[in-house]
């Protein structure tokens, strides 16, 4: 399998244009679902689909497919499909979701190429919103292809103006008929960076993912009294930052002993605090923590959030503040098949290209299709794991290695 | 003595009515200065003034002020002066400045009824923007009319959106001549709410203030990395939250053991803190903390900026975070004048009005009076110690009590 590194780049380099934005240290790019410059980037992906003989569909909620029937497949064999996104966070990297999307693209030209005995179509998908910058809570293409939200719902969704996703989609031509069905296909895989140092750190070019963790978001209210930070003696203070700082620094500690002493891959955050009336002359009177709790297994995931109840329950008798936790968002871990998984160690070794089993800490489009068929989710290492980021960066030879596992792989499994 | 509590009730609701705030639980007000409440504000106490036969001036950075000469006194002996402010916060209380003003006129007015036998000039004061809120750190007219700031410089001083102070006072009709110069008064009385809970706890209507406390203010920046929350492991974070929670923690313990050991009055707070990027599923990247310290002894409020340089020397240490701590904003502790104080305390003995000795851990403009002449503060309750709110009471049988003990005390100086 021999995929072409001129090719993924320029086809990367091309649509890290849209939305590219300039004075920034790295290579960054703001495209929210639905905008002006992710039409234009849908727009060329259609184009270079089309001109390597992909047939090209639209659903409904914008998720693009390109078709591929290799000579002498079935085509009415249930498809292997690969793919990612290409709408980005703001002030977003290059590779995020494109490396995935033009990743498969390239993956089909090798195979082209390659002359293999194919059995199967494949499938190269564009899922729409990934990122949930605009609409929601993200992986909102591939919700709507897996059955866990209507087309309705998901075209009724507003933005902050109050712009629906199917205005927006309408807006860049992309608003299409019916629905993209995940649990038709044989297989999926997708490529992805891994937004995480295990690969640097290991010195591996690319990582087959076991699991992707579960995520569960908590929000706490620690209420204490806002009062005058000078005329207030401290024995009479109900200081909610230092109960919030409390419960944050319980939470590490408690994340700290859980991968420790339990699994290894667990994690809690408190990514965000939000200070009320945060005046540097007034005790704080209220903090709002949000918590991000992800692990492999459930149980530690429990065993974590239960950790930060018996803290909150802690700063609450011994602080006499008032904490509120409530739990919004919680998703399953979600394991990958072990055919797709297999097709990519199987296609690393052949290729002579080093992969490592690794569990993925990031919620992924491949999140919702393992739910409907057998999904595998490959990594390209990331520099310094920076993402989310105009600094974001693969190394153009790890985008081409793990392209060529991903071709090999998806041949694989064409081939069954 | 006897003031009047229904003219002193009368005067403060009829100044709650400019800028006066509806749906809110309590009694609110935004009067900021040199805007159309604080002009109507202003133009009623020039009014009120001058009914009982007071000769108003008003300075170049429009200071008011109310002179009036008893009857057998010397016109050219240096007044005794009192008053407070009108401007309030955004959504403040009611008593807060206008107690003070309206106080010093109903103490006035009280003993121009009195008929004591007075050798010198009493004069009622409004200084401009105590509170600072729309052009400065505040404390503005009494720092020029201290020589703190200059009247060229304070005139010059922008709101958030570019209008000079000299603008908004002439647009209020409110930009006078001339400086008013404190230091040429012979004493200065403030009369001003608690704005804390010490005489409510100790059950004594007034309070007289031996200290306001010396304030600093630190800002410390927390710098780590902003890494993915999901693929990031527990052991290659520089988690900038956790690493400000430790010195949150660390500043609570300094400031409760300073307390117990050194120095009973002195707090520690940190009021504000700002994350970034703040967003749940992110780790914290940079903190930005906003320090208070205040006692009335130096010393100890240099060992409190010594314990927080210590804790910023150990995170750094040992959580790898680059900690930079700046410290704009110091102010020495202010004592205020024994003259003043046995003048308040005598005039409470002799009124049946129990007193207690106390610190004020708020600044006012008397921190800057005691600068350049003899200067006392005397506290009003403030009901659970509430202050810049629309919750702010002060009962009007204490706003009474402590405007007799004003008078009184006024009376006592102006006599000498």
């Amino acid at each position: 399998m021999t995929v072409s590194e001129r090719r993924l780049r320029e086809d990367i380099e091309a649509n890290a244009r849209f939305g590219a934005l300039s004075d920034v240290d790295g290579h960054g790019r703001t495209v929210l679902a639905g905008t002006e410059p992710n039409g234009r980037a849908r727009d060329r992906l259609v184009t270079r689909l089309t001109e390597v003989g992909l047939e090209v569909t639209v659903d409904a909620v914008g998720n693009v497919v390109g078709r591929w029937i290799p000579d002498g497949a079935d085509p009415s064999a249930p498809a292997v499909a690969t793919g990612s996104h290409l709408d980005s966070v703001p002030s977003g990297g290059i590779f995020d979701g494109p490396l995935g999307v033009y990743g498969g693209l390239e993956a089909v030209r090798a195979l082209q190429e390659a002359d293999r005995d194919l059995r199967r179509p494949i499938e190269v998908v564009c899922f729409t919103e990934e990122e949930g910058q605009r609409f929601g809570n993200g992986l909102l293409g591939s919700s709507v292809a897996t059955g866990r939200r209507s087309v309705s719902d998901a075209l009724a969704l507003e933005d902050d103006d109050g712009a629906t996703l199917e205005e927006a989609l309408e807006h860049i031509g992309f608003r299409g008929e019916g629905r993209l069905d995940a649990s038709e296909w044989e297989a999926w895989l997708e490529l992805h960076p891994e937004q995480g140092t295990i690969l640097e750190r290991r010195g591996a070019p690319a990582g087959i993912v076991s699991t992707i963790t579960g995520i569960t978001h908590c929000y706490l209210e620690v209420v204490g009294d806002a009062d005058h930070a000078g005329s207030t003696p401290m024995d009479d203070r109900t200081d909610a930052l230092a109960a919030a700082s409390e419960i944050v620094l319980d939470l590490e500690s408690a994340a700290d002993r859980v991968t420790a002493e339990e699994s290894p891959s667990a994690v809690g955050t408190v990514g965000k605090a939000v200070v009320s009336p945060n005046a540097t002359n007034v005790i704080p009177g209220a903090v709002r923590l949000g918590v991000d709790i992800r692990d492999v297994a459930v149980s530690s995931m429990e065993t974590l959030v239960a950790e930060l109840e018996a803290s909150a329950d802690r700063v609450e008798r011994e602080r006499t503040v008032d904490v509120t936790i409530t739990r919004p968002y919680d998703i399953s871990p979600e394991s990958m098949a072990e055919r797709c998984q297999s097709a990519l160690a199987s296609a690393g070794e052949s290729l002579g290209v080093e992969t490592i089993s690794m569990h993925s800490g990031a919620a992924h489009d491949t999140m919702n299709v393992a739910r409907v068929t057998d999904a595998g989710l490959l990594f390209a290492p990331s520099r310094d794991g920076i993402s989310h980021n105009p600094r974001e960066w693969t190394d153009w030879a790890d985008c081409t290695a793990a392209t060529n596992v991903l071709a090999d792989a998806l041949g694989r499994l064409a081939a069954e």
